[in-house]
C-alpha cells in the first residue's frame, strides 16, 4: 500500500472505539436485501484489512488471529461500505456475501426464532459444512 | 405473568449464551425494511421484559440499569420476533420502531459512513433530542 492509502485508513481507524480489549462488534448485512448474514468480532488490524483488501475481515476470538472471512469456505464477503454508530463502537459492514455466511452452511447466522414459546429453525443449510470445510476432520 | 408464561420465558432465556459479564450484544433490525437500527446489550432480566412486555430492552452499561428503550424519549420498538445466532452469542430483535431510534434524533444510529477516505453523515435528524429528553439540562 502506499503511504496515503495507509494514512487514510488510520483515519478511519482513529475515530472506532474499541474496547478494553481492543474489540469491536461487527455486523455483516447483505448490502441489497438488507438481511443481517452475521456478527463477529474486529480489532484494528481486522478494519485496516477490510479496507486495504475489500473484503472482510474479522478477528477470531476463539482462534486468537484474524479470521479472513472465506479463507477457508471460500465464502468471501466483498466490502461495499463500512458504517460507524453514533457512538463509535459498533461497526456495520454492508457486504456482498458469496455463498453462504454461516458455518452451518446456511446463509444467515441468525436462523433461530423464538415463535410460540419454543426456538424455531427456520433455514435450512445450502452447502454442506463438510463441503465448506473439507480439511476438518472433527 | 402466570408460571405458564415466566417458564415460557426461562426456555428462551437457557439457550442464549451470556458472556462472563452475562450480556449478550443485541442488534435491533425494523422489521419490514430491514434497516439496522442500533445495537445495544441484553442481560437476563432484559430478554425477560422484553418477550413479557413485547417491547424492546435493553442492559445500560453506562447507567448500570434496565432500560426499557423508549421510556423517556417515547421512541419504543414493538417487538415482532426475537432470534438467535448459530452459537447463541448475538440476539436479533424484528421490531416496529415508533419514530427514531438513535439519541441524535436519527431513524438509525449508524449514520456515519466511510466513503472517499472520510467519515460522512448520511442522515439527519428527523427530530430534536431536546424534544427527545426535555427533562436533560446539560
Amino acid at each position: 500500500m502506499t503511504a496515503a492509502v495507509t494514512e487514510t485508513i488510520e483515519r478511519a481507524v482513529a475515530e472506532i472505539r474499541f474496547d478494553h480489549d481492543g474489540l469491536v462488534p461487527a455486523i455483516a448485512q447483505q448490502h441489497d436485501t438488507g438481511e443481517i448474514l452475521m456478527v463477529a468480532w474486529m480489532n484494528r488490524d481486522a478494519v485496516r484489512a477490510s479496507l486495504a483488501e475489500g473484503r472482510a475481515c474479522y478477528w477470531s476470538r476463539s482462534r486468537g488471529k484474524l479470521w479472513h472471512k472465506g479463507e477457508t469456505s471460500g465464502q468471501i464477503q466483498l466490502l461495499r461500505e463500512l458504517r460507524l454508530d453514533c457512538d463509535g463502537d459498533t461497526v456495520l459492514l454492508l457486504v456482498d456475501q458469496h455463498g453462504v455466511a454461516c458455518h452451518t452452511g446456511r446463509r444467515s447466522c441468525f436462523f433461530h426464532a423464538w415463535r410460540d414459546g419454543g426456538w424455531v429453525v427456520i433455514s435450512e443449510p445450502q452447502i454442506s459444512p463438510d463441503t465448506l470445510y473439507p480439511q476438518r476432520t472433527g
